[in-house]
């Protein structure tokens, strides 16, 4: 595996999210899942804390992004995420996040056009029996890098 | 200083928050101020990472629980958080929380009615020359502890 490879980028370079241990256990095109295990992620009264699984949720974003855009000729930023947490989480917690080819398309014509382009995803954080123990709503952003032209 | 103190708790008991080493910084009555340090919270590009300023954002919920409600009476639940990114922040961050005399009286009298009240915080995390970074939006919720009666 390269030190660059989405997968190595999502789990390692982020020094927190390291020390959270979240994975990436599946990647393809336009979908990912990652897994944020209990252990080291529980709080003073041993539930899933809300900072780690927060966490979860937005490096899904990262990993879209991956999964479904060209990381050489754009980069990620997140501008806005809410979380509703349903119930506690006393078990390592996975999320899957996707995109339709179609909005794929879309959201690289706008960037193409304007230099960046929104997107926005409500992703399920379940436990290990299924149970959605958070919602996550947020609105992350695809920006040109400045070498290809950025605004 | 004792090992159940709300420093302590607040800064030690849940493992990955001591790991970004957030800080209380003032603490009194129905007022907090906690400090989120730049070390250990960079990611990938070195700006802090979005993960660690909700954590910020969500420990000041607990911080403010312990400096206005009765913690042998009631436990914190956080309900919903919203948070929006501003700017990047490139320094340590902190954000200060407090309710007024009158919101505490309002929501142990509802507490104590009901077996629990909602509160809002709205919270701005600020970078070390004072610019807002993110807002922080939120909702949490005192419950009376099983032991007292709760509901």
């Amino acid at each position: 595996m390269q030190a660059n490879d989405p997968k190595t980028l999502l789990e390692k370079s982020i020094p927190i999210v390291a020390k959270m241990g979240i994975k990436v256990v599946e990647f393809g095109k336009n979908h990912a899942k990652l897994k944020l295990p209990f252990e080291g992620n529980a709080n003073h009264i041993d539930i899933v804390y809300a900072g780690s699984l927060f966490t979860l949720g937005e490096l899904a974003g990262g990993a879209i992004f991956h999964a479904s855009f060209d990381n050489l000729r754009y980069y990620p930023v997140v501008k806005k995420v809410e979380i509703t947490f349903k119930r506690m989480a006393l078990t390592d917690v996975t999320v899957e996040v996707g995109l339709s080819e179609e909005k794929v398309a879309q959201i690289n014509q706008t960037a193409e056009a304007r230099g960046k382009a929104d997107f926005d995803l409500s992703l399920e954080l379940k436990d290990n029996s299924g149970e959605v123990c958070c919602l996550v709503d947020g609105v992350w952003q695809i920006r040109k890098l400045p070498e290809t032209g950025g605004k």
